[in-house]
């Protein structure tokens, strides 16, 4: 009997998961059925904007953290997929850091070549999984018609990712504070916030980008605050970094340093949750967000049932193509392709990995561990292997450059590991850039100051519509 | 063998049935072992306050659609229970629009004076239900630590409300709007849309209160945007009614008869969702908002399943005595005092009550309709009964101050239905009066001028403790 194989979700790593098992079956092999549970109406999973925020159309938490202005906060030749390249989707070279929908295109581009959407069932959710004696059962349902469906999987995926349930910490006097509040998940532009005070709760990526996007926008000020360390980067005028707020009173914000703000809007860019509202607590991970979720044996064949997965869960420096790294892998395991030792042994691999991981002596290490972790997966599927040491170095360059300049690393070019092509500058700064579409991205420009009449001229915007492919190459199946 | 009785909801509805097994209980009945599953912190369901908005400190919906202005939009006379009356929680006459923290106080008081609360499990979410040959599992998750638990029980009550998931339809070009965009459910202050230009979208409840809230708070032009009706009511200046917003382009709306409006801020006022993502569809209300939901016989009892029942599920004129009266009616045919007939005759008397809802020629006759409901429950159990029709010219009243001043309908009073006290004309008319405190309600004070200091006079504040208690009456458990 062909096994049945749930995957929950497809964002990036759903996809990368129904690519694996589509490139093994184009090559001959017999892959089980598949079903991916999207709760969304398309895939892409976090590249999905919707000006929605906190419940969506069906009244399920939204999913994606997405805003209007995101464009890439690292350079796209990290993330690149090693068996199909940026040159072979959009046919000529592009910046180093496209936006949000240049993105999008990119990974659906991958999947929409095969026929693999046929394999997702689209506004699904699943409600609630159970162990049993062969496999499980999962229940779901479909959010168009609110039927429920209670069925049988020998094997189930995890890749519902773990950045869409904001943590969201309580601040005294937050209560009383009569400005906007909102957490990073909801942030959905910062047009609105220009003239605005505004104070961003965190010191991560969100802080960062939302804080340099209001900035971009014409905020007033941005204040950023820290918890444990300070970003530190050489801020522009107009953007500052304090020590946590502590409190809230009216419009005023005092912080641990005793300094105090008036301030309009406040962004709490505090984080998200490991979070699994489908999964009893025998097969859900619990986790902070680190390199390396205990529970997983190479990250992604969960300890407590082994025809568990997840694909991931991880911290991420690489994204796209670690994903491939585990989907390869766990498509492997699934096969039979690669045996899984014993509990024992998968335990003692955890714990190596662990103990490796906690003597990290700084940042900088992280970015070569996550490569060695992805290399140790590569090296047991038959995924293109590529040359990690130099994406490591493309990290430690991108950090460099965001020391050198906060405001202007997104302008910076690099090589691309899998083609060797260089990145093109892009026609307009990100900094100036004020039109984030695609039709915009593609289509040669003079100079910034036209470039919303250009960007008209390309075309009406069609929502859903590919406009790489409009633009660039013929259009594929959506 | 002691039954086992699930309830899902400790709001009002929740509360409501836990006071009716209480009661039973008191005088002398055997009860069945409650489980009462209570996903917030506190029991008041609608009636806590959260400044957060979205997903919660779990990563769940947050339940609560309150916000820090609500004052009650109808008499206090219409929704007071009959076997606790206000004047014997606070003592004293009272006015009949009592801010949100005066009515939780009240509707906890009930409840706290006996030993309920080790029912309720709070923190603590269904996930998932399942019928069996002799009952239901429900597979719970206690959201402080994670653990799941499924377990057995021979009935369940659904008392989990339907104003917690917003109905949010999608407004062509609300993608590129830059003003701020939230639904009502997430609305929790007018004070930060003083100066601005509002849109509300929706002809309710929720469009009127919080559009009247942000012309109270200083907004520059409140727009009310209708699909069908307008509200009609003589708008103070700075209040207008148009027809439906038909498109957005970046901060300007146009209406369906060519208006068109810049704004500021979007407030979609475009109701809830019957929601029970705990449910398979066997067992899943799914109804429009309105007086009769099919499927339920006496309004309460599951017709698929008649070991499944309801309370509040019914849009709702009377509140807190007709889930009283749905509660015990719900409790006598779980303890066995009310037989219920076969499901051909409950289908029958479902028909009878839905034709004649069907056949109600407007407004006014919806309120007898739910009052003739009403006594028909009431009828059946040892429930107080009161006078329902005079509670109905109370609304018709009601109704009537609204048409005359809708800025000034919150100033009127009524008399008791239970105990016939007077209303107080309160201190301060609501239109002048910036603090929803309770203990500035409770405190007399001579002039509205004098109001913030002398609510601090009062004391302190402190989140979770009953000021009713504190102020005027020995302090009940917390």
């Amino acid at each position: 009997m062909v096994e049945r194989i749930a995957i929950i979700g497809a964002g990036p790593s759903g996809m990368a998961q129904l690519r694996a098992f589509e490139a093994a079956r184009e090559s001959g092999a017999e892959i089980p059925e598949i079903v991916c549970f999207e709760k969304q109406a398309d895939w892409g999973g976090q590249w999905n904007y919707s000006w929605r925020t906190g419940i969506d159309q069906h009244g399920e938490p939204v999913h994606s953290s997405m805003y209007r202005n995101l464009w890439s906060n690292g350079p796209k030749e990290a993330l690149e997929f090693a068996d199909y390249s940026f040159d072979q989707h959009f046919g000529k070279p592009i910046s180093s850091y496209p936006p949000r929908a240049v993105l999008w295109d990119y990974i659906a581009g991958r999947v929409e070549a095969s026929d693999v959407r046929r394999f997702v069932r689209f506004n699904t959710i699943v409600r609630w999984t159970q162990e049993t004696a062969d496999g499980f059962t999962v229940a779901s349902e479909n959010l168009a018609d609110g039927e429920t469906t209670t069925e049988h999987f020998d094997r189930i995926i995890v890749a519902s990712g773990h950045f869409s349930f904001p943590n969201v910490p309580d601040f005294e006097g937050l209560e009383n504070f009569t400005g906007e509040v909102m957490h990073a998940h909801d942030f959905r532009g910062a047009e609105r916030l220009a003239g605005k005070r505004v104070l961003m709760i965190g010191a991560s990526y969100s802080a960062e980008d939302i804080g340099m996007q209001a900035h971009k926008m014409g905020a007033e000020l941005v204040t950023l605050s820290y918890r444990s360390h300070a970003m530190g980067f050489d801020w522009p005028a107009g953007v500052e970094e304090l020590p946590l707020a502590v409190g809230f009173d009216g419009s005023t914000v005092t912080f641990r340093d005793g300094s105090v703000r008036e301030v309009d809007a406040v962004v709490l860019c505090t984080g998200y949750l490991h979070k699994y509202p489908f999964l009893p607590d025998s097969l859900a991970l619990s986790s902070p967000n680190n390199l390396y979720p205990d529970g997983l044996y190479k990250g992604t064949v969960w300890q407590g049932n082994p025809n568990l997965f997840y694909v991931g869960a991880q911290d991420q420096w690489f994204t796209f193509n670690m994903f491939d790294a585990q989907a390869w892998f766990v498509r492997d395991v699934i096969l039979g392709r690669i045996a899984l030792p014993d509990a024992e042994d998968r335990a003692a691999d955890i714990r190596h990995w662990l103990a490796e991981y906690a003597a990290l002596p700084d940042h900088d290490s992280e970015v070569v561990y996550q490569a060695n972790y992805i290399r140790d997966l590569i090296e047991r599927t038959d995924y293109p292997m590529f040359d990690l040491d130099e994406v490591v170095r493309i990290f430690q360059s991108w950090q460099h450059d965001k020391q050198v300049d906060i405001a202007r690393y997104r302008d910076k070019t690099y090589p691309s590991v899998m083609t060797g092509t260089m990145a093109a500058v892009h026609h307009t700064p990100w900094l100036e850039e004020m039109d984030d579409s695609i039709e915009r991205y593609l289509t040669p420009v003079g100079t910034a100051s036209d470039s919303r009449d250009d960007a008209i001229d390309v075309g009406t915007r069609e929502r859903g519509v590919s406009a790489a492919a409009r633009v660039t190459r013929p259009t594929s199946r959506r």
